[in-house]
């Protein structure tokens, strides 16, 4: 007999939780260092100081296993946060499932997704070190808006490199991002000498979020009071998100649950290890037992068919190498609907509790993804993300896998943003024009041969 | 020194009202009856049993002062309800005012509006009495994708005729729409005769509200197992907009405040009076004073310049005649970016209250709008439907005002959507393209022309 839960089950501004959970020292094993690439020694904060403010540059390789919120973060998390947990009883309903599915739900943040969770902070530890602007590279367009928002809270400046595909075809993103104060290019862009190389070879060229990270970085790096923000895949990133996690914690205890099986959706990792990374804490703790699965677009699977090897974050090798799961840092993936997925790595944190076997993944074909994103409007009422519509796909394939075996398992997921600005996506999807790519595993090769051979 | 409240002040799925509130029993004087349009004697069941189901109808003429909620409907309430209540201490901030602002947000809805309200109740009693189909008309859309939403959950099919302007120009919201299994067509349509007289003389012709409505509501006589809806001006509609001002009575108590000045924009008066009715009610008792204040956008003002008279809801003429403030329903206003509040008529309860007294009225140009959604935006995080910038200019006004007197006065409005779908208004104002038309008294003195002249 499923219990009788709320729809919503909400949290008030006293309960929202005021430490990061930073999940490096409860792993087994520690995650392999960041390398110069000219040394290849483990790169130290000296290397990312022209990138980050040292608090996070700090907090990058903390071993501390909570980290304090400050209270002008937590004032803007107040914005949105502590955000709300759902119980998908309709969805439930049409699966005619007994499985229990939550979900916790990102969209209601200005931004309308979860990266304002760590926006707001890089903005903050950036602005009481004295720096003025911050740069920035976006692909959809979730994380330049989220950024845009933050540094608006703190009177700073903001400069978006916008992939040049997005940024002719999605008009809507860049006005939130101006809405917000911030300055958004097209990338590749005359502003960098990367940008012109390219743009000279090409003068149409639509760019890619590698290229758009290599002009963002150059541009922070040549000014003192500038610095580069990044939106996913680093340490202090996920460590931001893990609110999300902690949250959900204590919203499933409210209503006498644990969960089964959580499901998150992997593009560089940080909705994922946000959410996960608590629970996975008290796995390893043996206070719970719920499989954690990845889920990612066969289109672009870092985890399920890239390999685990040192590479670079940025198309024009300019980051620190990271040892992370990855299909190289030239790859361009096909141009599904998920933008914010369509990253060649992995966050190097979530990679390496992947291997070891802390973590499984799949992949999900994007027209199973927005199928499945139609049932979930129908019935809870939420047009999510092309992201997250692969959260919500591995969801219902677990709830019906529960229906064969009437199992009454406890699914957790992240809907990690609403999808008002991705209609466009919906509408190809209704008329029948989206398709399934094949993934080009030729293309994967390719862009394989450009990654650097470092043993370990 | 203000009171230390929280930013988002909550309620829980149990302390929801499960009744709606009918202030016309309350009223000093009742409000002048709908009449048939032949006869003109007043209205009854019969005449608008082709159009609605006879729960509605009965709710349109009820004397009960609280009508319970149905089970069936606080299910669907509950995927978005209770909304939060917001205090807008960053805007206040940014203001430097004495004055504290509460904002009740409608925005969380799956529509993104306040509409769900009563599409979700019309769509449940038409399905109770055996009803298939829905139709009706929508402009921006916010409309119409709220009931295609609320069909959706009784398993109902909906047909919506959109302004063509709109459809064409707008491709989103029909996409919205068509996520929850509706059928759009652009009006003028050729499914009517008189959408087919209106393209003879023009292929292109842009529409408006008053044509879509006669077309939707001719389809829906036209068939004994359809009916209409409409989502503002009649008092059922107003009344199942309630909520939102019962729970806010709610949530203010939680922090001890009593409103000094409500405000809240008006188109067709739903979003108006679903906010200021409890609290009319509570004045009206002598438990509270607040000012309640209407406000509506310079280019469309029916309140503040149009006459109190009997005039169709619909420009065929095909609806009861109702006695309200219009500018006359041959009067097309100007393309000013808050769709929603593009009608040339108010609802007859709301026009009755305001010739009574008990709430004044003002007309704001939309630029004014725009600087204060962009200052909304900026601090309090929310991107506003073009509509609310109306009820937050008008709430900015009146903050500005306590500054200047040194007042600590508690203002109340209603956020009754966000701008997600509207971001091509805010590029407008951005590019600096956006201009305040003049409004046309020659064109509302035209349309005056044909409005019945009828006594009383």
């Amino acid at each position: 007999m499923p219990l009788k839960t709320p729809h919503k089950i909400l949290l008030s501004e006293d309960e929202m939780p005021t430490q990061w959970y930073n999940i490096v020292p409860d792993l087994p094993v520690p995650p392999p260092p960041a390398l110069h690439p000219g040394t290849l020694q483990p790169a130290g904060p000296e290397d990312f100081a022209p990138l980050f403010p040292m608090a996070l540059i700090e907090q990058e390789v903390s071993q501390e296993r909570y980290i304090d919120i400050p209270g002008g973060v937590l004032d803007i998390y107040k914005i949105w946060r502590p955000s709300p947990l759902f119980r998908a009883h309709r969805l439930e309903a049409l699966l005619d499932t007994p499985a229990r599915i939550y979900y916790k739900y990102e969209g209601v943040s200005p931004a309308g997704s979860h990266k304002p969770n760590t926006a707001v902070p890089q903005a903050y530890y950036n602005h009481q070190e004295g720096i003025r602007k911050l740069t920035t590279e976006t692909g959809a367009g979730q994380w330049g808006t989220s950024l845009a928002f933050a540094t608006a809270q703190y009177g700073m400046e903001c400069e978006v490199w916008q992939v040049a595909a997005s940024y002719r075809q999605k008009p809507h993103r860049r006005t939130m991002m101006e809405i917000w104060g911030a300055t958004v290019h097209p990338s590749p862009s005359d502003l960098t000498e990367y940008g012109r190389s390219l743009l000279a070879i090409d003068p149409d060229h639509p760019g890619s979020l590698g290229i758009a990270i290599s002009e963002a970085v150059a541009m922070a790096v040549a000014d003192p009071n500038t610095r580069y923000a990044l939106g996913s895949v680093l340490n202090h990133v996920l460590m931001h998100q893990t609110i999300i996690g902690e949250e959900a914690l204590l919203q499933l205890a409210k209503v006498g649950e644990t969960p089964d099986v959580l499901v998150g959706c992997t593009g560089g990792g940080s909705n994922f290890g946000g959410l996960a990374f608590p629970f996975l804490r008290e796995k390893l703790a043996g206070r719970m037992s719920p499989t954690i699965r990845c889920v990612e677009p066969a289109a672009c699977p870092s985890l399920t068919m890239g390999e685990y090897r040192y590479d670079f974050g940025d198309s024009a090798g300019m980051t620190p190498l990271m040892k992370m799961h990855t299909l190289g840092s030239q790859f361009i993936p096909d141009p599904i609907h998920a933008g914010g997925l369509r990253y060649h790595g992995m966050s190097p944190l979530v990679s390496h509790i992947y291997e070891l076997g802390l973590a499984e993944a799949i992949s999900i074909p994007q027209l199973e993804c927005f199928d499945a994103a139609m049932k979930f409007a129908q019935t809870e009422g939420i047009v999510a993300a092309p992201e997250p519509t692969h959260a919500i796909a591995a969801a219902i394939r677990e709830a019906l896998a529960c229906k064969e075996s009437g199992e009454e398992k406890v699914i957790l997921t992240a809907l990690c943003g609403h999808g008002h600005l991705d209609l466009a996506s919906y509408e190809k999807y209704l008329s029948g024009e989206m398709v399934d790519l094949d993934l080009s595993t030729d293309a994967i090769a390719e862009a394989m041969k450009s990654v650097p051979v470092i043993a370990g």
